[in-house]
């Protein structure tokens, strides 16, 4: 998980000289309206860092009693940075600009900022103030029904964040369909109506691959290896193979938190978390965290401060943690030549197994547990699914893709935090993370030695690619145009499939 | 140390209600002030916080390449909080208020804020920059310095600094004498007539007591006993003692930094560093830190966030952490009853030697250091002594009090930070917290069975003392009159005197 939203809003003083004796008037006025723009979007970006540290601190050593003044704490920085971002004064100045000439980078600087700041605007402060106070209150439900394992507990709870998400969307996206309104949020220019094209053959590849996988004799014989390994030893591992993926010490700090996460709190500035408690999960779930603090170490630095300097999508963001954790350090190259670890656990890496919770799952059977989500939060959003029908719709849904049933609400339709928080349309962006880290690992074999240089542990030209092709777009383009130009095609979850066939029935012999 | 600026200035809205139907106009108006002071005073403690965080994370988990970003967050906050002290509407609320009959909590609360804001408002904006310029500059020149170990490197801009730091004293005392003025900064209502007056026996008796100890048989057989002990054993042992102490894991945090301090972050929320090189000496300063941070924790709720919720002077503050390093766990009844150590430590934390380095000094020479600072940065600031004389001065003042000479710039005068991040009228605290602390301790010693106490580590009823006495008087009185009203008598070296004798002349059969 990575801390996005609070990463999204960015800017540095337009380097614009002052020395204004030669210019017209006119020309005075733009340079006035760019020197503010510039000036807010940093104060904004500095009070996001300000922000992001608040939380960190929160799940990494705030002592427990610290939680009501933290609130206020992050109650007050979201209200400067909000202020700043829907004061008349940059609107005005950001429509004056829209009509000018502008170089090509303050051209697109503008093009975003006003994307964003229109949205802002757009949403009704009464709206905002509800919408965090049930917010807050679904959570507590959710939390409530989860103990109990009671879903109908938190149900008249999510039919109120249902309504008030498509109220959002409505707001957000007037032009859009509620669900596609959300979506964009999480990956802009995606639509449903793609997507669900594209999550159909996906569906019936990965039910099939599984259902193969399941019927070999070396799926009946698989067993985890389990490894003991001391903490220091483990967090030792990690950093030097973080740092070989160019997170080093001087820019990147690792603590450790209940769930990991990656957040960034200023332009050479990234906290990465993890928990010990499974070593080879450690160190996996840690080179996905890393792959989240590459990314954003490797904006284009001549748009920091801007809203530029940031990901342009979640499901992009979350390609760079996934072609790190699975495409690379899950591959058989890796293990080949792996150091650290007292014996290869390449097999224990890529066991497959249907399980009830997602976070559990493996890399062939984790976009199932996703597709399933995506369609009953599109189908709920769009009202053509009641809160009512929801959990039966999951259990058949599940029993489907997976020929077992759910045993409880927490091993189905609960187990989740996403729509307690109100994270509607984000879930597709975890399969579209892997669909695109799919691609662009396929697209780096056909351009780089990939298994001697992972085999080598040699990361550098990786990590250099992905900056060339991804990282140092920032919010230039969207996403799905990034891996267009980078891999010839955008989303195509039929590179992902190939790319699991190939892997897994050499692991499975089928 | 203890990054005392950043809490004192604190509030919380206050519970004035909301319902004006049948108030008349003018106790309307008044509680239309008053919500206004008190919602600024929170604005300000969260910020300060907010602040608190930002420095104690630089000090601890920030890695190198965060500074830039850091110093501009916190530039950014701190320019908030000076906005919202110095804003003409909470200058006109103040005004109002004190013209008005309020409760005693109000008139504590508005008396004690208006001399802060009138302070703050006396500060020209460009002295203000031109001291944060010159400050900087003159912490990068005493670097230098101290790497060439020459003080004339230093000189120019020291004299910079002194004649600054008076411009700053008329500003905010225009009535005092300058040095008086940024004494009355760190111990308000202090004077350097008293502190002489006071100072001049104290140096004696100290030197004799010195001299008394060099002769003694005992010190020339004196030999430090060193301990290994593994870090995690050493952390254990540290937050057992602070939890004893009343400093427990829910409200407070241990982390390493280069040098220990404590900061407050809210009201439930401490933070404490250590560094573990020498097993004593990060047990010993980490119940210091630990005293400060209980002071803070046990400041008065009914005052939370408002400017009262924090400590009176710089020397009080020392005095809590002193009593419990000094006094308390220096003490032969502590050490008689220690558990944790493998080894009987009591001699070793009390042994005595002249040292050139405060920092590296003992009960019995920590004060003459002080002494000396005080009386040349006196000079100094009134203009007494000029800043070409004050390395010889430094020298001979040395050679007097400890019969050594500084081999060294670094030795000498270039040692401390202190006058070049503009603290002057700081260091004559620290002697005043050793005074306090053992006319607090001597005090205790009549009315609770100490030597008991302390060898059970039953440490309950002295932070109880301690919180009645001291700590939950905030800053409704002067610091000076806590001392008094709790020990009979304000600032008192007599007192200290005894204490160091009684000791000492038992350790060294004297």
């Amino acid at each position: 998980m990575f801390d996005h939203a609070l990463n999204s809003k960015k800017t540095r003083i337009c380097k614009t000289s002052n020395k204004y004796i030669n210019d017209t008037s006119k020309a005075m006025a733009m340079k006035k309206d760019l020197i503010l723009i510039y000036s807010v979007q940093k104060e904004v970006t500095l009070l996001g860092g300000v922000m992001a540290l608040l939380d960190w601190d929160e799940k990494t050593h705030m002592p427990a009693r610290g939680i009501e003044a933290r609130s206020e704490q992050m109650k007050m920085i979201s209200d400067l940075m909000h202020q700043k971002m829907v004061s008349d004064e940059l609107y005005s100045s950001l429509k004056t600009l829209r009509k000018e000439k502008l170089s090509l980078k303050d051209s697109i600087v503008v093009r975003e900022l006003y994307k964003d700041v229109t949205k802002i605007r757009r949403l009704p402060r009464e709206f905002v103030q509800l919408l965090t106070k049930e917010t807050v209150l679904a959570s507590q439900v959710w939390e409530k029904a989860k103990k109990k394992n009671d879903f109908s507990l938190f149900k008249p709870q999510l039919a109120k964040m249902v309504a008030l998400m498509r109220k959002e969307a409505k707001y957000l996206h007037p032009n859009l369909k509620p669900y596609d309104g959300l979506l964009d949020e999480n990956e802009e220019g995606m639509t449903s109506e793609r997507l669900t094209k594209l999550f159909e053959p996906l569906k019936s590849e990965l039910i099939l691959l599984l259902n193969k996988i399941k019927a070999s004799p070396e799926y009946k014989k698989q067993k985890e290896i389990t490894v003991k390994m001391p903490i220091d030893e483990q967090k030792e591992l990690i950093l030097a193979m973080q740092s070989k993926m160019g997170v080093t010490s001087d820019v990147a700090q690792l603590d450790k938190s209940t769930h990991p996460f990656m957040t960034r709190i200023s332009e050479h500035d990234v906290r990465m978390t993890t928990r010990y408690k499974k070593p080879l999960d450690a160190f996996l779930s840690s080179v996905h965290e890393g792959g989240h603090a590459l990314y954003e170490l490797n904006l284009p630095t001549q748009y920091t401060n801007t809203v530029i300097h940031s990901v342009p999508s979640t499901g992009i963001h979350e390609s760079q943690s996934r072609i790190w954790e699975n495409n690379i350090a899950r591959s058989f190259a890796f293990w080949k030549g792996q150091k650290g670890f007292p014996t290869n656990l390449f097999r224990s890496a890529n066991m497959v197994h249907p399980s009830f919770i997602r976070t559990e799952s493996d890399e062939v059977t984790y976009c199932l547990h996703i597709i399933l989500r995506y369609e009953i939060e599109r189908d709920l959003i769009n009202g053509t699914l009641s809160v009512d029908d929801a959990k039966a719709e999951w259990n058949k849904k599940f029993f489907t893709m997976f020929g077992i049933m759910p045993k409880s609400d927490n091993d189905g339709i609960l187990q989740d935090t996403h729509w307690a928080i109100g994270a509607y349309g984000y879930f597709p962006c975890y399969a579209i993370g892997s669909i695109y880290a799919s691609q662009l690992y396929m697209q780096m074999r056909k351009e780089l030695p990939m298994d001697k240089l992972v085999a080598h542990q040699d990361f550098a030209p990786i990590s250099k690619w992905l900056k060339e092709k991804v990282h140092s777009k920032g919010r230039t383009m969207l996403a799905d145009e990034i891996i267009k130009k980078a891999c010839g095609k955008g989303l195509d979850p039929e590179v992902f499939v190939k790319y699991l066939n190939e892997k897994y029935s050499k692991i499975y012999s089928i």
